[in-house]
C-alpha cells in the first residue's frame, strides 16, 4: 500500500493487511509479561480453564493487529497515532497457529477544528483468523497529518 | 485485595492497584515487536517526531494496565476475562520513568440473562502517572463467575 495523507482517504474505502501467524511460544511470552493468567500461560492449566485450551491475551491480540497495520505502511508518512478506540470486542479466542489478517474500513473523516493541517479518521478494524472467524473488532480514532505544502 | 466473585461487587466501589515503573528499554522492546514506529523505537528519531520524545505504544500502555489489574488478584478466582472495551482513550503520553497506578470503579453489573452462574461487570479503568496525569481511560466489560455452590 502507498503511504497517504489525510486528504487521500475516502470514507467507505477498505484496506487489507498482510497476514501474521502466531505461535504458542509468543502467546506465553506476552502473557508472562503482561497478562499472567492460567489460560494464557501453559497448555495444562489452560485445558482446565473456562477456555479449555491455550488462548492469547486480548491485549496481545490488539498488539498483533497494530503490527499488521503499521507494517501495511499506509500511514507511514504521518504515523499511526491513536487518540482512542471505540467498541473494542474480542468475539472469538485467538489460538496458537492462527493466521491473522486485518481488514480496515474508513468510516469517518473530520478535518481539525483548529485549522491545523491535520484531521481525524475513524477506521473500523477487524482481524480474522484462517477460518474467517473475527478475533478482534474495534474502531480506531486516528490523528492523520495533511500533505506537507511545498 | 481479596479475590471476589460476581455477587461480591457493588456498583460504585473503587479499587486501586499497585504501582509499576516503565523504562525506555521495555518501551523499545514492546515497540520492536508490536508497534515499530520511530517515536516508540529510539530517542533520536523520537526527538524529531510529533511527540518530540520517546513515548510508549498505546497498546503497551493497555498491556501494563492489564498486568496491574491481574496482579491486584481481585479477580484471581474467576479470571480477568474481557468481552470488550468501550471508550478507550490515551489522553497523555506514557514516557520512560513513569510510575503507573490503575484506579478501577465498578460502573455496571448485570447477571447472565441465560441463568448461568455468572454475570458481566462494567469497570472503568484509569491509569495515572506520578504527576497524576491520566495516560489511559477505558471501560472494560468483564465476564465474572458467581461463587461456586457447596
Amino acid at each position: 500500500l502507498k503511504s497517504r495523507y489525510f486528504e487521500d482517504f475516502i470514507v467507505g474505502e477498505r484496506f487489507t493487511t498482510a497476514t501474521y501467524e502466531v505461535n504458542a511460544e509468543e502467546i506465553v511470552a506476552f502473557a508472562r509479561q503482561y497478562d499472567p493468567q492460567p489460560f494464557h500461560l501453559d497448555l495444562d492449566s489452560a485445558s482446565r480453564s473456562i477456555f479449555g485450551e491455550l488462548v492469547a491475551s486480548g491485549w496481545h491480540t490488539t498488539a498483533i493487529a497494530m503490527r499488521l497495520i503499521v507494517e501495511s505502511r499506509v500511514l507511514e508518512a504521518t504515523g499511526v497515532i491513536g487518540l482512542g478506540i471505540d467498541e473494542l470486542r474480542w468475539p472469538n479466542a485467538l489460538r496458537p497457529g492462527d493466521k491473522l489478517v486485518v481488514r480496515c474500513t474508513v468510516v469517518g473523516k473530520e478535518p481539525s477544528r483548529s485549522g491545523k493541517p491535520r484531521g481525524t479518521l475513524r477506521v473500523k478494524q477487524e482481524m480474522f483468523n484462517q477460518r474467517d472467524a473475527c478475533v478482534l473488532s474495534q474502531t480506531a480514532i486516528l490523528l492523520v497529518a495533511c500533505r506537507p505544502q511545498a
